[in-house]
């Protein structure tokens, strides 16, 4: 088995600025391509802490707390919360900073977990180091990713039985 | 108030051929492209119902549930499943029929559930008119986007206490 | 020698939304655009006939009836029209059905007509299955792509003959 | 009405490197982004002529003399060979040298043949000038395009006989 | 006259995966993607020191220290380092870190020198804010800069001295 | 050792029309857009010259001399001026054609020097063909590059002091 590997070794955070090909005529930026950035962050870290190839395999809860602007720099911010046999949950904060405002606080715009699972080269799923946790944020960040984990596996059962019902 | 209207009347179908510029090396469409092109169906149906500009206010569960390839044809169903005063719940289903095998079945790739708001010039919540379902399957939609609506809600309560504690 | 192949077995039909990107100042749809999409449609119809890589070898007759506009969606329906020893003409019809206007019948904006050739891993010709015609639009589209040929054939002599004289 | 304007006034050349994102896996480039340059060229060359926006109306015959392969560099070369009352035939020679080889004379891959539509603001034909032929070769691109203009309309004529009977 | 601004209310950072689309076929990043990310940057921080627009008026001196890799994560780091009275020097570092490697340090790929000028609607200069050096490294980025200022005035002098000999 | 090659053998010439996207919400493309054009026609000149992969070392001087608009034609002439062992200066002028304004003359917008090292597979220099000069022109542009590269010694040898000072 792998050695565990600590949340600060696969951290990564990406930043670029929004642009109105990315945006609708009112100039707000799509939630499609937030939800793109978030994915490749995370997609970075997934390899990063696995050591290879990592696919989506799901997409839990992400709530837009604030319109993104064209003009704005928007910078994300991923780690590891949660690491299992062939899967992790990834966890991204973005925020965004107006253009030509540089003193204001970023705004925090949404935060997204992902479930990537590790895989070989024939796209079967492939183990992956446990996680270490390193700080106090991080055990909480592994609580919650344990609480939305559940919380998937009841939906979709209570789902599956009004189908069946 | 608006009369109400139909799903029909707002129902959004897209279909592409996946690039290799949206794919990893070994050909697998990263998550994000998929999300991106289920979030732009899903703005043209809240634009359609509401009629005017509506922004993603939440992604709620979505799940890969096989991969797509470089070449495959991605199609998108959607439609709105549940509306409220200013938002909406528009359902999008992803399928995907691989390159040169016309004759198989598509295969189900994802189901993605977005939250939009109507917004104005200003980009303040507006009105969006009732929904009326039409069929056995848009009452089951409903139902279940109010489960999901509820689910949501009772996540965010006990991640909130989790942190105050 | 191949089995013939049913037109059904190809048909390929694909949507897309159309971007500013793509658009002059007024807001109309370059017809490059379109005529790329078209080609690209009638290339995955080509793929799917001959069971491997074609190329366009000409594009005969493309008249734009209508106009297209931002925010439209754009769809295009192919099949194969008629079949030779390694060449096949793929027809292309276009419509559009204007943003936020869901309950009006889309509009025929264009129809094109390409000539694939089936190509080998040398880039050289192969042959391709023969066509089996399903319907009497079938059998319409099969009449119509030989006076295309004949037309094509009989203009270019005409041209040569104009250059020699 | 406006003064002739001579075939040299409105002439457009560019000229492109190909990319693998242009083009399938053999590395030939797709026929459809041809088509996009040389319509391209050719709006820049009837926004010249008639002074103001024109929108492509037709294309007639294009065919693909020899592939393009990625690392070529495209050359485009447009002019207005024929001028009605709004609208004008553009002819594109496209050729392609290349890369790495210099020295060897340029491949003359697709000529194409553009019907364009001078357009006011609100989208209705608008007057262009005539054209003033000024070599051998302008006068022979009128008498082709005359050709190209005839045959147009007896098989649209030929096909709608068809239809009808 | 506007108050004097510190470096660092102006300071962008930015940050980018590289994809294949952006390199040649061995995997290195093209020089010009580099620029542009740099420029881009530096646009960023020209445009908060002056508070408005501002336009690329030269770069000065760009070297490539290390080559960049597809999937590589690529960050700038661009500040003021110098400002006149409508133009500015903006300094902008990459840096790169390899994929899948992130216990490395960041390793320099190249520094670029920008002078950008802020413009008004009409597109003619205006003034922009003093700069406030903050730190020992300001005060040397300045100095570094007026040497790359009067070097630039020499060299030209000394090229268009031999045109006109 | 190789046979020299002549200025004329690898000079290459592209040329774009300008898109909104590359531009500032004043219409002024950016800087980054016409140093990414540049850095792509010199490294097909670099090409050429060596007969393989090249890559941009550094690049030199850049002044923008005048705007260049959406809707404009823009053209790269590039050429090797200088070879070295295994480095090639390559010079690129870049010009502007104001859209629809065919007779005016092109504006000059600006000339970059770029340095670019021939490569073989593994990412190491290797040799590269003397230069042949072919007109006074050549002649000139050599000499040009050698100060150029005497300056750029000059220039790094004088901030390297003013560090350790």
């Amino acid at each position: 088995m792998t050695d565990p590997r600590p949340t600060s070794y696969s951290r990564v955070s990406l930043g670029i600025m929004a642009h109105s090909s990315e945006a609708n005529l009112l100039g707000n930026v799509h939630g499609g391509e937030i939800m793109k950035l978030a994915d490749s962050t995370a997609g970075a870290v997934a390899h990063r802490h696995s050591g290879g190839p990592a696919v989506t395999a799901a997409m839990d809860d992400m709530t837009f707390l604030a319109p993104v602007h064209v003009g704005d720099i928007i910078k994300t911010y991923a780690q590891v919360n949660w690491a299992g046999t062939s899967s992790m949950e990834i966890g991204v904060r973005v925020e965004a900073q107006p253009w030509g405002n540089a003193t204001d606080e970023p705004v925090h715009v949404a935060s997204a977990y992902f479930v990537f699972v590790a895989i070989d080269d024939e796209g079967r799923p492939r183990p992956v180091p446990p996680l270490e946790t390193e700080t106090r944020g991080d055990v909480r960040r592994r609580r919650e990713a344990e609480i939305r984990r559940s919380h998937r596996l009841a939906r979709k059962a209570e789902i599956d039985e009004g189908r069946e019902g």
